[in-house]
């Protein structure tokens, strides 16, 4: 059994994706029950130079090969744009394959076409990717908040735009300085329009509406303004008013329950919103079910190997769901072959800092015995404070924070310690610097 | 064609997954392609008074009427605890029964044995309801992020620990002060052991742990440490090292790459940290994937409707996959029966709050003139500011707040103000005060 995958485009994304599956492919045989095969990879020219070149013999620049051919089962999709990925895309469905897009324009604009078409034929058309990168926002809405009424939904779906307004806002540079310089940093393309006027969100936005709503939402029927107009004197005003300004993709009933509201502009939030701590490529999604409350998920929204992520997670949904009915193996049921459950590292072996607060007795030379057995333990103090009386006459509470130390030699140190009869009681919490 | 539930115990979560199919039984029919229908609800004692009732003549007090029921395809096991839980949980399975379940405790003790009894009779055990409550953190794992490697995953997993903890940092309170508040206002239990210990939290990162490692913890492998040992002063001192101290589940690769970590325990984290800001009963994970990058999902951690907006989730999942195979019927694509692209309501209908900035000229009258056109569309004034030379001499800026108007009355009105000669530009950013 395998799964075979064939790529239209080799730009960025698919060769994110050529790449998952030629360095995880173990991994992802074991998670699956069975192998993917990258079998085919439609390119414009095969001579050009590439990031992660594919292996010998993968490149093609005939749509066929990928497109109707019998030995391919999954077509992912990342050509870009509406032609000629829209044919190519009805052409694989009729042809019986699967399709795994990121392509938001295509959806947005031929959806209905599309979805159609793949009703018709039974077959899949997945795109996770095509909306904010590697967040899982597509199957939180058509999985897990089925049974919910979607009273709004909005967030922050274009990463290009959100880093030019975080350097507008933390830094006062004009539109025209921070656009500059996110063309220079790669995070703005050469002719930055789809994304500074707003029409990548709204394309995304059109995708999470048909989600959420039922409701497909013709892109002339949206209100969509870009960041263009935005000034430095706007982002002082609204630190003034207790505003952050976003550029906001907002779905949403009417009143929480009328008719639907779909628009992608620049909105002020107040400074304490969850969303106004999302900063520079970020994108992040709040999803308002009526049983399921607000869920918020936030990530990376573009990207090489966020956006190949989320393609190959699709594949694999393929895979599990369709692919494995035509055998008679099926996927494990938790994802994993073998599961097993040792192979636990214990925490003497763990290496933390940590913040320890003694009672001590406020007299001298504690400080010292105890910084001599942290020492001898191989603990290395990184400050510490004395402070006042505790409920004890005459003890006082130290507290010290350690650099990065193995749990075991710590709880030794703590022993050692706690036999001094100059210490009646020690506290530890454990500091978490690098998550 | 029908999907048939049944429920194993009928508390808080079962009445909520019963009120849910029964309120929103159009809304699963329109997104699934075909009703579920409650058949069967197993309870001790059929006469307790109910917060939402079943129907007359679905309660039993026999388990036979749910497990192997040739009736019911779906078994939602919602009694809690490990026995009789595990038995028919397992009978079901046996009896060709898909399994959703909420039970943590469960499947963190005897999910070894339940996962391979579900592969060998090819039937799914989906349990999103275990963990976070209506956060879907289970899919994003199992699913979205197959083809990475999940470097470490960490949150908050428990909403009574979060709650105390919140109250504790934020109003000094001592542990028992908090947790006595917490009993007090339903979001701590009689007996609040497995929560304030951390097997709780404890059970959820073992789930956690089998799906982003394939290993299932034993629970005596891991450090559990609860939160009853923390004191105010603690607090007061995260503080001064700008630290915030958050119950977290912690599970993760050796520097990124080697054996398996797990624990549980208080930490601190720095106060700038994603996490720091989840407050009260809110539960949030974050999971670093090698590919995808840092995925940070947040919401209601519990609750009756939150939990069973999870366990419908998976119910709506089993019949999507498995039980539409039965019949010729499939699933709508994107989730909807019927995709419209109609009913957007145009942005001149909508309510919302404004920001204007215009260019005018600094002299006697003027706010005047503004304001009085304002006024006669409609729009009421909440701030106003005016200040400094633009870049023309003798041109001010003219900031104003608006209370919540129509688009289209402030649209003619700024139609209006544009028209006077003492407005040389107006700027308009939407303010969005009720997200």
């Amino acid at each position: 059994m395998l799964t075979t995958v064939g790529l239209l485009g080799y730009g960025n994304v698919g060769a994110g994706v050529a790449k998952l599956i030629k360095t995880e492919g173990t991994l992802i045989a074991d998670k699956l029950g069975w192998p993917l095969k990258l079998a085919k990879c439609l390119v414009r020219n095969p001579k050009a130079t590439r990031n992660f070149p594919p292996d010998p013999g993968l490149l093609t620049t005939d749509p066929r090969d990928v497109v109707g051919n019998p030995d391919i089962q999954v077509v992912c999709e990342l050509i870009g744009g509406l032609e000629p990925a829209r044919t190519l895309v009805l052409e694989a469905l009729e042809a019986g394959q699967h399709v795994v897009t990121a392509n938001k324009a295509l959806l947005a604009t031929h959806g209905l076409e599309i979805f159609k078409k793949a009703n018709e034929v039974n077959r899949d058309v997945l795109f996770e990717a095509a909306v904010a990168g590697a967040i899982p926002v597509i199957r939180t809405l058509k999985e897990a908040l089925t049974a919910n009424r979607i009273q709004s939904l909005y967030g922050i779906l274009n990463g290009t735009t959100n880093h030019i307004i975080t350097r507008m806002s933390k830094d006062a540079l004009t539109f025209k300085e921070a656009l500059t310089e996110a063309q220079a940093a790669g995070f703005a393309e050469a002719d930055p329009t789809a994304d500074v006027e707003g029409h990548d969100a709204a394309h995304k936005l059109v995708l999470l509406s048909a989600l959420a709503y039922g409701i497909l939402p013709k892109l002339e029927d949206i209100h969509i303004e870009g960041i263009t107009k935005l000034e430095p004197i706007d982002f002082a005003f609204a630190t003034e008013f207790g505003y952050v300004i976003k550029l906001l993709a907002i779905a949403g009933l009417h009143n929480g329950q009328g008719s639907l509201e779909v628009r992608l502009h620049p909105a002020m939030l107040p400074a304490g919103h969850l969303l106004a701590g999302v900063n520079g490529v970020m994108n992040a999604v709040t999803i308002r079910g009526h049983a399921s409350g607000d869920i918020f998920l936030s990530g990376p929204g573009a990207g090489m190997m966020p956006t190949a992520s989320s393609v190959l997670g699709d594949v694999i949904e393929v895979a599990r769901h369709h692919l494995s009915l035509e055998s008679s193996l099926r996927p494990p049921i938790l994802g994993w072959l073998n599961l097993k459950s040792d192979a636990v590292r214990p925490i003497s072996e763990t290496l933390l800092g940590y913040y320890l607060r003694l009672t001590v007795q406020d007299r001298p030379g504690v400080l010292s015995a105890i910084s001599g057995i942290l020492g001898q333990h191989n603990i290395s103090i990184a400050q510490v404070i004395q402070r006042g009386q505790t409920e004890l006459p005459g003890w006082v509470n130290l507290v010290m924070l350690t650099h990065q130390a193995l749990e075991n030699d710590l709880q030794k140190a703590l022993d050692a310690a706690r036999e001094l009869p100059a210490v009646s009681d020690i506290r530890l919490i454990r500091v978490e610097e690098s998550l």
